[in-house]
């Protein structure tokens, strides 16, 4: 528990406090948002792209011709017509779902935040990706539920690896609520389940009465144009699905969505009301309008182009200056490359150093439960434009060289903080 | 639990789920927002004096010119600019404050929420007026917190019955977080607590250890232009402040906030991030440019009148109407009378018959955590026209003589679905 004495409420905290850590790199991340810093760590999506012109007409139409219902209470399950549109949306991954059957959230972030809560009591498993999206750990932390990370290669998700956590949270007693995967493009590991793998991972999962909560921010952001199709397609009674359209739209609505089972979608519904009465009806009214009279999907094709520009610029950064032994994942899409540096790196220590010589990235320890990833680190590529990014793999380099030098004269712990076994990193190709 | 056999999840859900329940009178209320049906049981402001055209014309000029931002993702603690225009907001009620403690979240409801989650463990009491509020009973039971109920009467929460519960449970050994009040203009009760009360009140939990949650939604709604001063005017370490511009400004834009000591602020922008990341920062900039560019104060005149005219409309009315025996309070501001029916009433399973006879209400039980208030019902009187709120209210009355000829005929026991103690009604004047 943090605090200290001066605070008279210090002793009339939630036992769940305690897993509400501020994390040790924000002050660094309040100077790595200075302009001559370039931030290959923010997972912000590029929305220059966007027609902010016909965008801001068509909200002024909404807010004068339904400003009424866009500005009055809604409802908690939020606007049948965004539901209807959001079942479209999710069609093209093969999905088949009723409107009735969808939740929207404040972003899918409160979805997270609802299907935990309603799922876990302090000290119930969560199995999640090594390494898995930071927000999600947060939220997990916030409810006292405990995750057990599962290994990945370049694939994704490994089966084996998943039944083998089962079996030993099972042998120790323990109770597993949800297996928590982010199957295309991953936060922050940069790959993708194959299609042949989600089959089996969602059967595992059925098999094992362990709910698969499946959530898929990127998606549609696959820079071959393919949509791989979701494992909830298949299997709509155990996996309950996330969406959002902060990366394929704008974050700053914060409209998420949730698809679940229907006894499930009730509870969701409850929660919602008791968290936020009903998520901003105005935003909501925003996307609907948005999807019926955008190209969307026109959209959608231009931050694909975007995003694999800034990809194809970052591979080639890193093939060109990351010194040997340094690895990487090959995305195919999304916003993110997880590196994995050589043998006596710490990722977290070297940030500051890193902010210095004005590049920032998000230390690998922040994207596990359980203090792995001190050697890796994740890159976003999403942003900053291609030949910020070069100049920002170029300073990292720098930076790297600089402790190899240090290690080389000190020996390989001088830069290391923390001691201790590494995470599984995803085969490189 | 609820649930059925057809659930696969049945098993898998957190214990606090027993604590969420769909309400029986649901399926009721969507009757009632049928045209036909006078409904004074929602809380829903009248928004038709908001000026829509110029709103849209500048919610246009800001995404169009300040989309990148507006869209984009935001801070965990609100932005900057809106944080400092509540300090100036809350001045008006004597409250200095740094924008630093200031939390905007998604409405109110979202600072109850967190706060609940950072200080109640299961088991935990929160102490509450006898009734409170029905949306802060639900997000207290989804955190599997037990409300103690303190009375009321005319003046608001009676200081010798806080004394009374607290001594109570400490003497059951029962852990006592927080007392929430809504001090101006109570949800459901319609009363206000006197300005000499407010020092006792504070000084009580002060002494007791115990964090009071002052949750001020319709402190500036007062119909005499008088703004009462805030419990946390005088007492910043120990109070924590829930506000809204939900009813000055529009709902729709879920935009409330919360003003904490520094160490529960902390905390609670901590929590704020694994609910949501951030509040949308389109709907924050909307709120603020408002603030910045409308004469607000002179739309808080227009509501406060337009609500007047109203409260005055619906104290004829049930002074018209309503059959011997039945007693309401006369609310200063605000949105609500409190209604006692004779003995023998059960308002809940009135409620069929009244939306039947084209009026709606929401029943006393809804606004207790212990089953009490049967005999009782919200009006609430902010969006019907003053002529529909006649027109209900007489309905109503033909509701209640109509439950009256059938208690003469068959005994006052035949029309109560639930017998039980009855709940502290506010003194009347």
């Amino acid at each position: 528990m943090t605090g200290n004495s001066l605070d008279p409420h210090l002793n009339r905290y939630a036992r769940r406090t305690e897993g509400m850590r501020a994390s040790a790199i924000r002050a660094l991340f309040a100077v790595a948002s200075r302009p001559e810093v370039v931030s290959l760590a923010g997972g912000m999506p590029y929305l220059n792209s966007l027609p902010l012109g016909m965008l801001g007409q068509d909200v002024n139409q909404l807010v004068a011709e339904e400003g009424l219902t866009a500005l009055q209470y809604g409802s908690g399950q939020g606007i049948l017509a965004l539901r209807e549109q959001i079942c479209e949306v999710m069609a093209l991954e093969g999905i088949q779902a009723h409107p009735d059957d969808v939740v929207v959230t404040v972003g899918s972030q409160m979805a997270l935040d609802l299907v935990t809560r309603i799922f876990c009591d302090p000290g119930d498993v969560i199995l999640a990706e090594a390494p898995s999206y930071v927000g999600a750990l947060g939220t997990f932390a916030a409810y006292q539920a405990q995750v057990v990370h599962v290994a990945m290669d370049a694939d994704g998700l490994i089966p084996e690896a998943l039944t083998a956590a089962i079996a030993s949270c099972r042998a120790a007693g323990r109770r597993i609520k949800l297996l928590y995967t982010i199957p295309n493009f991953h936060n922050p590991a940069g790959v993708t389940l194959s299609d042949e793998r989600r089959g089996v991972i969602a059967r595992i999962c059925r098999d094992e009465g362990i709910t698969l909560l499946e959530d898929n921010p990127y998606g549609l952001l696959g820079f071959d144009d393919a949509v791989h199709r979701a494992i909830r397609a298949d299997d709509p009674d155990n996996v309950i699905y996330l969406g959002s359209f902060s990366k394929t739209f704008a974050p700053g609505l914060r409209v998420g969505w949730v698809l679940a089972p229907h006894a499930v979608r009730e509870k969701l519904v409850l929660a919602n009301e008791a968290a936020t009465l009903n998520p901003p009806v105005l935003n909501q009214m925003i996307v609907s309008r948005y999807l019926a009279t955008f190209d969307w999907m026109g959209q959608i094709k231009a931050y694909r182009q975007t995003y694999a520009e800034r990809r194809d610029a970052i591979l080639a950064a890193l093939t060109e200056y990351m010194p040997a032994g340094t690895t990487w994942t090959t995305p195919q899409g999304g916003f993110y490359v997880w590196i994995t540096l050589p043998e006596g790196f710490d990722s977290a220590s070297m940030l500051a150093r890193a902010v210095s010589a004005r590049v920032a990235y998000v230390p690998g320890t922040a994207f596990y439960a359980d203090q792995l990833g001190s050697r890796q680190l994740r890159l976003s590529y999403c942003f900053p434009t291609p030949e910020r990014i070069e100049e920002g793999v170029r300073r990292l380099a720098g930076v790297l060289n600089g402790e190899l030098d240090v290690m080389r004269t000190f020996g390989t712990g001088a830069t290391r903080a923390l001691e201790g076994p590494q995470s599984p990193a995803p085969n490189t190709v």
